[in-house]
């Protein structure tokens, strides 16, 4: 079999994640080269994985001729000059999120990407989980009739430092941006207004920094449904990842997936498992099944299940949220995109 | 409305629960007179619930011309004596179980009921509770196909004295005997062969006493099924009440109920409701629905839900088993029964 | 026993839920007289329950010297009069909700009620449902932590008719109102400022009659806390009916009530009971328990449970939501109260 | 790094399934040569998943001094036959299971490893599955206190045809050998008893075929406690497999595994995952993880974590079964052990 080569660039932990599933559970393709602006790391992860080659530049995936598609696998403003330069040179492209903080930057990219016929994936790996999906599905195939109400939660297990809450770009596009895509995945319809709460409940030198932990988004969907989005950096429990889609004929919610089935059931009550502890354990099969997915795409020359569409507008809605909450008041999606 | 007059013999703990469903939730009838050996309790039971008469002696209630049927809630030695007396005197019955330890004299009750011609309907409240209930309607329907395996799960949340445990017949026929007639109410047959295993875990006084406190038995079914009881005498986490009916269209299977549906998710884990504590207030609903579907057969002159060919048979079972762990074999019903 | 004497001003349904409780589950106090503009209706509910005395006019109960508290169950206009009139004549009262959709004739209420010096009690029943109960407990007793968010579901299971839905002053206090009050309820804390959302998907003639059928509507409350509420006229799966709190410690969270826990495991997937169907199935044993404590409020002289700060305060923000509604901005609380 | 060396024997199903697990899962081994009768098989497996050598005849693999450790995967008659000669080579060994149906070959099979100081390992899975294992580290860890019940559902989606049925030697040591083990494993203790019904209610073919395909079989345990487990051939709604340990301190239970957390509520009613389909997809997590402990027992030099003792014990209690059901009489484990 000839299998489709793969370069990485940025050897982090998403790059890691991405090479386990290519070099395990996906045969149909191989890491032959990644890159790192650390050089020492691309070494770590090309001996990990048994990848021949790695490099600290790039450029050095973009110009080799013998690299199908490239995984950008790099810090958020770095994507976009990567993503570009990858698909000029004739590469598919797989873009983790955000794909850039500039509406117009992301322009570029799609730009790019329909210039060079190439396929361009952007990473909203949850929407391959099994959960999630199960809904989507269902509210997909009319199960659920008109859908009317969306809800998603989602917490994380433990706070970032304020330092990085405040370097990210803040809550709304740094967490909440999954949600934003999932909100428009389940819903099957894009979001044209916003509006947004957020506060400084979790630890108050993040709101010093500028930014909120404690958050709550209202979207009003193009088809005429609502959605809810609440967010908290921190939840004693575990990572909180649930979502639910009302509609006419009925409701499809999820919970969370524990490590086991297990009940202990004593004098202190009946006890389950909490959540699995946070996304690499809650989401590593959806990673494998993205990447799997954007092979397929390439060696069956079909549509990615994840264009740039998703990834400018998860983006516009980050944007959106923040301009709600600093003005106070609903926004719509125009207001940002111009249209 | 022209109510069913009741009297009541027996003024401890079922007494005033069967009061108290008659006189709070059933208006087609009303209790009349209480009696007990200890006229002080008969007192009391009549003072809380406004009954105009009570008495020591169970005859004034047989005696009455007014009283239509009679509630024998009196210690288990004294049923069929006061059960016979009342029938004979033109009652309807309601009888607790076990209707007697003897066989020859349930059925001694059971000829002295056909040949009045009145009710006569024994007190197995747990087929009347909404979860095992539901199991066996899905099971008499068909929904789950033909039966093939019945397991039942019955524990106390707490031991009773091993005192009691050696006056009240054993497990068997004190605290399984309820499950002999889930069982068969769920398999909608009777029981042909019985294997007993029985043990002393919980209170080694109890072993001492020559009864067991921890027990399996396995049950063949004159329709082929096989079912299978577990028993204890305490189980930490409280009152466990769980059946499952299998057959080969699916399973039905019913889970305990505690006092909300509240899950509380902390660092500690997810955690649900024990069970409610004990049958008082597990199965009071149940109570309450076996003396209205009573009234009900009398007012309507239909079957009773629960006759007595079940008090027969749960007690034939309880036998059994005890057979069955003396001698370490399986045990024929009609090694017990004589047919 | 000196019993407590009830005269309920209003014979319809949940007139008749009161005086069910009080005569089966409330030995405390008897139901002696109710009033109904309808006098058929009041006699049938009298003869129901056995209750002496019925009357087309609500002043027979107000004057009458031998009732001690007045039920105020007719409808929401004249909610406001009644309980003026009854506490004026030194009765406690029980008023159901929305006390009056005037604010300013809320506070004639509070004001009368502060005056005569009698209890006053809201009839916000879902307070004492044991599931919504046992997750506001673990929020107030500090398990969860510090409050941070708040999210209630709240749907019905049929829509109302459209003309129904004109003339009842639309979902946010109609329906919604119930959730407002449990929303502070859960939080231990008033709202500040709201945000609505509203739309008609259930029913577009509900639209066209200037109502909503599907609303989410966003809550800040003074201790700084998030909500969010979400209504829909219509779940094809029933009453829905479930709260969630977040705290810094953990969550808890509840699930509808089904008639059995029973699952039923078939080809055709894992089967469990839908919800409840309706809030007279779902909240009857709240509404028995609101009025034990009302009941004991009276006989032990001890502050109601729910006053006529949550009567005012559940009004104050379904107005807030409709006019964040109308005018597509939050509002603030102080907007509508000025103060 | 040294690889382990891996040769396998058996091309089958479970010879793929380890097959997988080492090439992609477990970074320590890798499979150097595989073997099957039909020799195609063995090209296949060795094709799919990139292993150098394959042959016909598995000594082979027993002669190849580059090979550390062999897989026995081939049919049950021949496993003890190769696993002698592979220990007597000096390979390690993990042996399918049953190691054999003849208790005399069993032994023969630990007196080889016991002579080479090899390590063998035994094929019981389920012990690796993330919810059995789950309850029975909460069992050992004193977590439940002193076991006193242990129950075990295992039911098979699909019943054999009758033909295999008569071959594989009944469903005792076919199908239920999985839960004797299972049952010593949770209770930490053998079995000194066994008490077996069995009946033909799922394909009557079965039973004419001398075999059963409803069972409940009830055990006695060294330490005390009891047990029950019941299998059945087919179960509608897929595989069935819970587990539930209760001890003095409470309970811990496992439910069955789907392949997602989504409820549907509609009209129909609440709607969940049925059981994972069958053990490829329900046990494929705990194949990876015995191989991985197998391969650890050797790279560490450390104990195996299933050994000979349990091979032997579970074919010793499928026999004892199958006499009890013959005899119609519980027996003893030493009857069958002569110990």
């Amino acid at each position: 079999m000839n299998k489709l080569k793969i370069g990485i660039v940025g050897a982090g932990r998403i790059g890691n994640v991405h090479a386990e599933s290519i070099t395990y559970h996906i045969p149909e393709a191989e890491v032959v080269m990644v890159t790192d602006v650390i050089e020492e790391n691309a070494k770590k992860l090309a001996a990990r994985f048994g990848i021949p080659k790695y490099s600290a530049d790039y450029m050095d995936i973009v110009n080799d001729p013998a690299i199908d598609a490239v995984l950008v696998c790099s810090p958020t403003p770095t994507h976009a000059d990567i993503t570009i330069a990858a698909l000029n040179a004739g590469k598919h492209v797989f873009c983790e999120k955000p794909v850039h903080t500039s509406i117009e930057r992301i322009r570029d990219v799609a730009a790019a990407a329909e210039k060079s016929g190439k396929k361009l994936q952007i990473g909203f790996n949850r929407r391959f989980d099994h959960n999630h999906r199960h809904v989507q599905e269902l509210a997909k195939c009319g199960a659920l009739g008109n859908v009317e109400i969306i809800k998603i939660t989602s917490r994380d297990p433990e706070p970032p430092s304020p330092e990085y809450a405040a370097s990210s770009g803040g809550l709304y596009i740094d967490m909440m941006i999954h949600d934003f895509d999932m909100a428009m995945f389940l819903a099957g319809s894009d979001v044209t207004e916003v509006y947004a709460m957020g506060t400084s409940l979790v630890d108050k030198r993040i709101g010093e920094a500028g930014d909120v932990d404690t958050a709550i988004v209202t979207l009003t969907f193009e088809n005429g449904a609502l959605g809810v989005i609440d967010n908290s950096r921190r939840a004693a429990y575990g990572y909180d990842q649930r979502v639910e889609v009302f509609g006419s004929l009925g409701m499809a919610a999820d919970e969370n997936d524990g490590d086991s089935t297990v009940k202990v059931s004593t004098a202190a009550g009946v006890v389950s498992d909490k959540p699995q502890f946070f996304f690499l354990e809650r989401y590593m099969a959806s990673f494998t099944e993205e990447m799997r997915q954007f092979i397929k795409a390439i060696t069956e020359d079909t549509d990615v299940p994840v264009g740039i569409h998703a990834g400018l507008m998860s983006v516009v809605l980050a944007k959106a949220a923040k301009k709600s909450l600093d003005e106070h008041r609903p926004v719509k999606i125009s207001e940002i995109t111009g249209a």
